[in-house]
Formats: C-alpha cells, structure tokens, sequence
C-alpha cells in the first residue's frame, strides 16, 4: 500500500467571490476518484469573506482588560471573543471554545497569510458546509468525485510544536473504525479502535504545505477506506 | 514536491533478541538517504524485551483501589504505576506522566499485539536511545542514512479520535522550525514555527498501518528537510 501527497502548485491569492473549488480542480488536475483534497482554512475563509478589519471592531470593557494581561491589541481580543460560546483559559494562552464547538486559542482567528495590517481571518462560519460545497464544485468542473479536508493549525495539550488538524471533511468520515482485533485476533478495547485520519491526513499536508509556500492545497491518493461516493458527506 | 509513504511488507513476528534494524534494511530495500522510516514502539518493545508477565507483578493497595473504581485487572494498573512519575488524572482515565515525561493513558501499556494472555508491552526504556540505534543499525546494514521515527497511538485533549505521535526520532528534529515570515513577508508570530513534524509524519504512516495488518513500519520519501547527515541526532 502507497500513499502519495503532492502540493497543488500555481494557485493565485485567493480573494472574496472567487472560485476556489475551480481553481483547485484546474491547477490540482489529473484528480481522481477516491483522492483528498487536503485545503487550508486560510484560503476558504478569504474565498468566503471571512475576514475582519480590525478598524471597524468595537471594544467592550473585557477585551481591553485581557489584552493588557497578554500586552496584544485588544481589537484582536474582541474579535477572538466574538467567535466564541465560552473562554476555557485565560492565563498564558486566550483557549476559548468557538462556535462551532472548537476548542482553540485565540478562535483561530490570525493575521498570518492575510492581505492588510488590519485586516484578520476568521474560521468559516460553517466548516462542513464549506467542505461539501468545495467537493461539490470541484466535482461538477472535473467530473471527479474527491475528498476534501478543511486543515487549520492547533497546538496540542502536552505536546510540543504545532500539527495541522481537520476542522471539517466532506466525502470521508473524519474518525474511522479501525480493525476490531490485533493480529493475534484478540479483541482491541473501544478506546483503541476509533482514529482520526483526518488529523493524520491534514497534519500529512502540511509537511508540504509549510506557512509560507503557497501550497494551500495538498491531494492525497493511494488511501484504501471506502470510496468518497460511498460515504454520505 | 511530493511525498511518499509505504508500508514495509513481510516482516516476521518480532520477537526479543531479533534484528529489528537489520530486518526493516532487508524487507524495506531500496532505501535512500533522507528516507524517514517510521517504527512501531509495539515491535521495538518487543525487539528489546520490554514485556511484562501480570503474573508476577506485585499489586499495592493504590493498584487495586484504582482498580476497583476502572474495574480492570489490578495487576495492569500496578503495571502502569510502576512505569510512571506521576498520575495526573485518575478518574475517567488513568492520565500519568511516564518517566520519560511522556503524558498519556496507562503509560503507553498495552496487550494489544502482544503474544500471551497475561503478557503486556511497556513504553522502551529510552526511546531516544532506540531510535538511534535503529537508524546506526539501518545504515550499517544498508549502507544509507536514514532518519528513524518510534510512533505510537495517543489520544488529544479536546479531539476525537487517536493519532499516532512520535515518541522519539533520531537523523531528524521532532520539531521543525518553519518560515518566520508569510507569503506577505510580515513576520509570523512565535507561536506559530515550530511544527511538530515527527508526530505529523507518524500520524500519516499510520494511515498506512493501521492495527492489524502487519505493517509496523513505513518509509517516507520526499521530505524536504535537511538531509539526516546534516542534523545530529
């Protein structure tokens, strides 16, 4: 069994309104049937508009006190606070819950890759939607049908370094039942069998990814789960 | 650039006293420099005798509490205390400190692929040290120099799903410092460099292994990272 990852090279900067998922089709082809598109949030949520200009956010009485704690503009603090249900941390790190049930710091809200000092990027409002419209779009300009993981960059309780991680998939289950026994046929205990390939595959993408080679879009073949047309997104 | 991953076919049993290095050179051949090859810890524990028999373990009071609130075998939990510095948590999972300084379930015991019924695999005693040796031990085989990752299955704090992780690598950094500007050139903040690419790259082999399928060991072609000879282990 082979694997093979390769970057999606000449994609432009990708801007509000374009056609993200047919520029992944054009400049990622040949695709086919059963590949992964592997795509970094920064560029779905800049197709999406989900961008924020810092000059326009309000700052409420809470934001500025944490942001004198962790000497950060504070504009920035408000806008992690506006994409969040709950802070889970507020010591070293603002850890807070989004609202799409993440739990991350500062709301994955950063300026990195972002066009305009003030200017910041914000999760997609709705990360499964925007995977299975990307798949969508991309199979109806190619006529294939991929796999499409949404990756984003997380830190880990006790760990080192960052991974990228799934925020989304569409076409794939983002956790696979893995075998129920080892290779002597002993039953594996439940809290071994459930894997989170998506993390596996997005953190695989971003070996070549990097932060800053504009490769937001990675296609992996040779995965042997069911095929994408099998699975319901 | 492209990356590729596959699976080490025909490996036999691994058994205590075996050449695991001189076997992975053998069924892995060709193999080039810059080649990172991904190891199970489960066949370098069994490589290096790093078994234990519940049969003679000898349970302290602590154990069989413990025991009595997870309902498992007493003689496991002793098994993991005596692995450990600390516990952590002690009320869902049994969350301890290894005494390498690893946090994880049940110090990274487990029956699962290990022969005999009463027979567990504990963490190697020096995981650095392993991987070393299974990389001289490759090159002096093969004659080529490559990196060595010792991979095993966590869980994450705040995720769903297992990943495999690094526990140690030698002819390559488990953390790799990344651009230090974006695409615009703004320099990127601190918290955002260093990438944990020994676990990313553990979690892709995985996608490969699985859990039963004989396949403990995974070549990576392709990374773009100093070469192993250029990089002390």
């Amino acid at each position: 069994m082979r694997l093979e990852l390769r970057g999606v090279d000449g994609l432009p900067e990708i801007t509000p309104g374009m056609d993200l998922g047919g520029l992944i089709a054009k400049h990622a082809a040949p695709l086919h049937s059963g590949d992964v598109v592997v795509v970094t949030q920064k560029v779905v949520s800049k197709e999406e508009g989900r961008l924020r200009d810092l000059a326009t956010v309000v700052v409420t009485e809470r934001a500025s006190q944490l942001a004198v704690r962790y000497q950060v503009d504070p504009r920035m603090v408000q806008a992690v606070l506006d994409e969040s249900v709950r802070v889970i941390r507020d010591d070293r790190v603002l850890l807070v819950e989004t609202h799409h049930g993440f739990i991350c710091v500062n709301a994955g809200i950063d300026k990195s890759n972002v066009p305009g000092s003030d200017t910041v990027s914000l999760l997609p409002l709705n990360c499964n939607a925007s995977a299975l419209r990307l798949r969508e779009r991309i199979a109806s300009v190619s006529g294939v049908d991929v796999a499409i993981i949404i990756s984003d960059t997380f830190g880990s309780a006790w760990r080192h370094g960052l991974c990228d991680i799934a925020l989304a998939a569409a076409g794939m289950p983002l956790v696979l039942e893995r075998e129920h026994e080892d290779d002597f046929g002993v039953p594996l205990p439940a809290g071994m069998i459930n894997f989170a390939i998506a993390d596996e595959l997005a953190g695989a993408a971003e070996l070549i990814m990097g932060k800053a080679r504009r490769l937001p879009a990675v296609v992996v073949s040779g995965l042997s789960f069911p095929s994408p047309s099998d699975i319901s997104a």
